[in-house]
């Protein structure tokens, strides 16, 4: 993991901050649902149901998916933090199903605000709700009010990771970073967990992302801080091609570290605003990685680009293109595609001042100058991509913009994981 | 293949037409190209060498990919098409090497052009010229050349198929289509020939298309027909989202039909561009049927929109959706990825009002009303998935607009094929 002068990483996920406690349980939404009535003989007990709650009330803060179907549980965050003017004190998850496109959605998404605000002795309003799995599935909410009593009951400052296990769908492992920071002489912490794996693209939130921190800011600063963040980190991250309909990324903001509440631009907001790149930065990372079936990070900067803007266009490009995606599993340094998806990003440069370089911990090699081919040992080249974590280094001119977008390999496995997603 | 009242299904492909011959040889480019020098081991005799000539000079007709990167070939095309004014008596084309991104694409390009023009005897600018193939490798100009002589003196009236066999890459089929038409009492014929398939997305021609008529056509209605036909038919193919940087799309016309040549709108115009549709239509659909690694063609018809484009812009959302394109690999009913990529369109519609239906040979089932699921039988469902040929049928409103695009699944063997290409 890179690491930031100021900033220290550390364990705890999403209860790395004071105040927060979490908690996760199996109780048994998929088995549940399995369509002939019957429980699922692939049932297991994995968790899939995980709960939040912070000491005091949250300043909060959330993007959602750019999706025209949204989830019910969003349409619901959002009618509780227009309600809260940006206030929360709890979040309520679960996975194996999405509560997408069903009639009864709103009521079900509120009915599991409900039933975590009575157990919390709280007002329901202030529970925010995420759900992902399988789209156009009645959500069973009994099984949710039936772990109720235990989910609550694991309530623990350590159970960050019991949480993280929770939201999993067809992730391979949790996804928990955090980091410790100094704001107005206070000792500060912000920490997240992230699910991914599938239906992953720029321009939205991506999947469930959830973060908590000790720092005091306003609802408004939080909201900006997470807007701003969210352009280089999350949206700038591809596995499919496919928009998601359920993705959320919501950061709370407990207080606790006991700083001057941060509530317009400056130093201490700089210094926050660099604690949640760091922290989505890197489960951004995460989630490429943990890319359905991959078995390669891709990483392509652009440099020399007229603005940021333009940057981000070009380096999504590549990191969306199939064709370059399956070289990318097989080795192959075949920079052409690199080019070809560069050529049809939606951006104004000039295509014959490109220049491609490929990078790994094994060494770079130069692939393209000025649009066209140079000549490059194939066998250095191998060994480069034969590495798990690829840098896509692409310089398109003069200008000052440079961007980063992640990504990931299309394998085999892909197609196995989604051929048959729902058995 | 669908019968239109009036157009007769024909043989024949690019030579259907009176005054076409057409061959197709095996020269060696790949061979020559492999990257120590020596004869490649994979080397096989199939046809990488095409040449189509008429009779007559030809109205001439084309479009081009969209990319930034375009192949030289198109760059002299282009400047051939427009010091001719539209005309055009013989094209060449090779496979294996798509002469792009070389320093010195143009000149290999042209060099192309004009050891065909000193064969047949013709101006050099009368010559069109298409590659296809790796991206960024130095065409080998020496196997066409000392390939010239057999390449005319096999010229024919019964070559069409030859030809369509030397611009096939990973295609497992040559693909020609021609129809029988009447135009002002004469008869005609309009026939082609294409190769995908892969690297083929919506907004540009789409690979190598040439297609061949003996009606007698403007240049300039010729291009207005081709440009209105390619809009609903090879834009609304999508294989992997790539678009590549070589496509392109060109008709000749050489009135040896002996019709009044048409020069404006009117009921010549619409027969003839029906015809252009007819070949296109069925083209595009072969595309489809052969994308790389495709089991499956997957045939999305949008309607009910408030205007053609809008159902253009939703059915091509979901043909390009890789997640749908894996669930219809596995057979499974998964609609809630189609809703999915139905949301993330970028045009407007409500949501709430769009209803899905899959049918295929064995029978139709809905599966989504109103923007929710309905209770379906997923066993029917199945029966109806595990054809070849599915049609996906979406209603987004009360609208009179109605588009379709057409696409495949995305199996291991696109994996598979584009993991390792270049070898």
């Amino acid at each position: 993991m890179k690491q930031f002068e100021g900033y220290k990483y550390i364990d705890g996920g999403i209860c790395a901050a004071q105040g927060f406690r979490a908690s996760g349980v199996y109780c048994g939404i998929k088995r549940a649902m399995t369509p002939d009535g019957n429980e699922s003989p692939l049932g297991n007990e994995k968790n899939d149901l995980a709960l939040l709650v912070s000491d005091t009330e949250c300043s909060t803060a959330a993007v959602y998916t750019q999706n025209k179907v949204k989830g019910a549980p969003i349409l619901v965050m959002k009618e509780h933090l227009a309600a809260t003017g940006g206030k929360a004190k709890a979040m309520i998850a679960n996975s194996k199903n999405a509560n997408t496109c069903n009639a009864d959605g709103v009521e079900k998404a509120k009915a599991m605000c409900a039933l975590a605000a009575q157990q919390l002795g709280i007002d329901e309003k202030l529970v925010m709700v995420m759900s992902t799995g399988v789209i156009g599935q009645i959500l069973p909410i009994e099984p949710i009010e039936k772990a109720m009593p235990e989910l609550c009951g694991k309530l623990s400052a350590n159970g960050g990771r019991e949480a993280a296990l929770a939201i999993m769908t067809t992730d391979t492992f949790p996804k928990e970073v955090a980091v410790e920071f100094t704001l107005d002489g206070k000792t500060c912490h912000l920490g997240g967990m992230a699910k991914g794996s599938g239906m992953i693209h720029p321009n939205m939130a991506t999947t469930l992302n959830c973060i908590t921190t000790d720092a005091a800011i306003s609802p408004e600063m939080l909201q900006k801080a997470l807007s701003d963040v969210v352009k280089v980190t999350y949206n700038c991250l591809s596995v499919d091609g496919d928009q998601s309909t359920n993705d959320t990324c919501m950061v709370m903001a407990s207080g606790m570290a006991g700083n001057a509440e941060i509530t317009s631009d400056g130093a201490d907001y700089d210094t926050f605003r660099q604690a949640l790149y760091i922290v989505m930065m890197n489960m951004t990372r995460l989630l490429a990685k943990d890319g359905e079936g991959a078995s390669k990070l891709l990483d392509c900067t652009v440099s020399g680009a007229a603005d940021i803007d333009t940057a981000i266009i070009v380096a999504k490009s590549v990191i969306c293109s199939p064709l370059f995606k399956c070289a990318m599993f097989g080795s192959d340094a075949n920079w052409g595609r690199i080019l070809c998806a560069v050529g049809y990003a939606p951006a104004e440069f000039d295509i014959n001042k490109v220049d491609v370089t490929l990078a790994s911990k094994a060494g770079s090699i130069d692939v393209c100058k000025d649009g066209s081919g140079i000549p490059f040992s194939e066998e250095i080249a191998k060994e480069i991509l034969l590495e798990d974590e690829i840098q896509i280094l692409i310089s398109i001119g003069d200008g000052e913009g440079t961007a980063t977008a992640w990504g990931c390999d299309l394998t085999y496995d892909y197609v196995k994981i989604n051929g048959d997603y729902r058995s």
